[in-house]
């Protein structure tokens, strides 16, 4: 059900920021798409994780522990049956150039959003999927971080409209890394691989949630570098993303795919988790 | 002299906006950081130039003319004598992904903020250069642009603390391409280069200027490749910034160099703009 989006800047309901947050600026922080279900945010322990260390890597002091954050979280998912929450932290607020002011704390913006409703069929007839002509930059400092540069990605998604369903990004290796909004998986012979991000993006929370599932099913999972030769002769390929689930990809460009064993075991094993 | 910073959010006095602004959600967006002398602002048509071509580039609407802008940024800087306009343009607020709301139109942030003050001696005597370790990543879509994806730059700064003014950043592939806040030129036997900027990199419009005048002033002026071996090996430095001007560069690291002529006869040619 739609709904108007509710803010908490650091905790206060609210939905303007300081034109000198360091976010607006320079991008200069980073963010977490979840899913909400039945008040509760779903995999909730990897998206703290995945925050908390992209905050360590990018030396962002967030001025707010696990607890309070959870408890702040609860009051604005609480009784909300399905919704996003997107919880975004800055570095700060400052007037200085790229260097910080010593000692700056961070902002913080939780934002709950309306549920993305997609067609189920996306789940289970599969989605057509664009080969972007985008590139996707390297940069292992920054490599896997879900930070708030993301011009690249609107770039990439400026080169389709409504047919196709999502586009997939290689670097400039012409190495297979990610979609715009979600990780990419292929199967060959039972054998699964994903895109090693230590280059370049964004390492999804579903996707380590799939790895580790697979992983827990005796299915063998990779990751490592994957080239488009590889990603058009799979047996099949599906994507990942925290509030979207599993989707079966069915063609890339003139490619087909069946949707396959691996991606069915996926589905049934997470059923109740992709509710 | 210091001062409050005073913003015009769209033309309107503020200092806020709303948390849905794809600038802050995206760094989707782009700006100009500009020098106020008397009332006016130094090389507003070379910045003006460059924010339409980034917007260009970017597909963002500005939903303002230039007439327009020129009598906003005329307000705000109006009796001041010596400041520094910082303009920021986004693709505008929406509760969308990385594909905007059609028809979307941009928000502009114009502040206006206190003279950057450096010591006179850094433009004297020259300055002392770190060179960074961080990389700068490639990507022709967005090289030359004053995007507002400006965590690499972040990033590099934090490498060092007072020691150094600048820092000097390659690509990958080790050649140069800028300084965190500024473009980069050497001379070797009066032949002057400055880096390429197609796969990456900001077209500083002080670099721009900088390239005119040398020529004008019959010195050869080469945007080519560069080496940190040339670096490193050339007779002279010097770095460009629209705020700054020019800064010639006596120490990258362990290698010294010596205020040279073609930084002399630039400085002394454009006195009366670097005022």
């Amino acid at each position: 059900m739609a709904f108007t989006p509710r803010h908490l800047i650091n905790g206060v309901p609210g939905d303007l920021i300081p034109v000198s947050d360091r976010g607006f600026r320079y991008g200069d922080g980073c963010f977490e798409t979840m899913a909400v279900r039945n008040g509760g945010i779903r995999l909730w322990d990897r998206h703290y994780r995945r925050l908390s260390d992209a905050c360590r890597r990018l030396g962002i002091r967030t001025g707010v522990n696990r607890e309070q954050l959870e408890r702040e979280l609860a009051g604005l998912t609480a009784g909300v049956d399905r919704a996003v929450v997107r919880l975004t932290v800055t570095r700060g607020a400052d007037e200085a150039g790229y260097r910080p002011e010593p000692g700056l704390v961070g902002n913080r913006v939780a934002s709950l959003l309306p549920d993305r409703v997609y067609p189920t069929t996306h789940r289970t007839n599969g989605i057509k999927v664009h080969l972007c002509e985008a590139r996707i930059s390297r940069n292992p400092r920054l490599a896997g971080i879900k930070h708030l540069n993301r011009l690249e990605q609107v770039m990439a998604r400026a080169e389709w409209g409504e047919e196709f369903v999502e586009g997939l990004l290689c670097d400039d290796r012409g190495q297979v890394i990610e979609g715009t909004i979600t990780n990419v998986f292929i199967a060959s012979q039972h054998r699964v691989s994903t895109p090693r991000l230590d280059e370049c993006g964004v390492a999804g929370v579903m996707r380590a949630e799939v790895i580790d599932r697979l992983r827990a099913l005796g299915i063998s999972c990779r990751e490592e570098p994957v080239s488009v030769e590889q990603l058009l002769a799979a047996d099949e390929c599906f994507l990942t993303n925290a509030v979207i689930g599993i989707w079966p990809v069915t063609g890339i460009n003139d490619t087909r795919f069946a949707i396959g064993d691996v991606c069915s075991r996926l589905a049934t094993d997470m059923a109740a988790l992709l509710e």
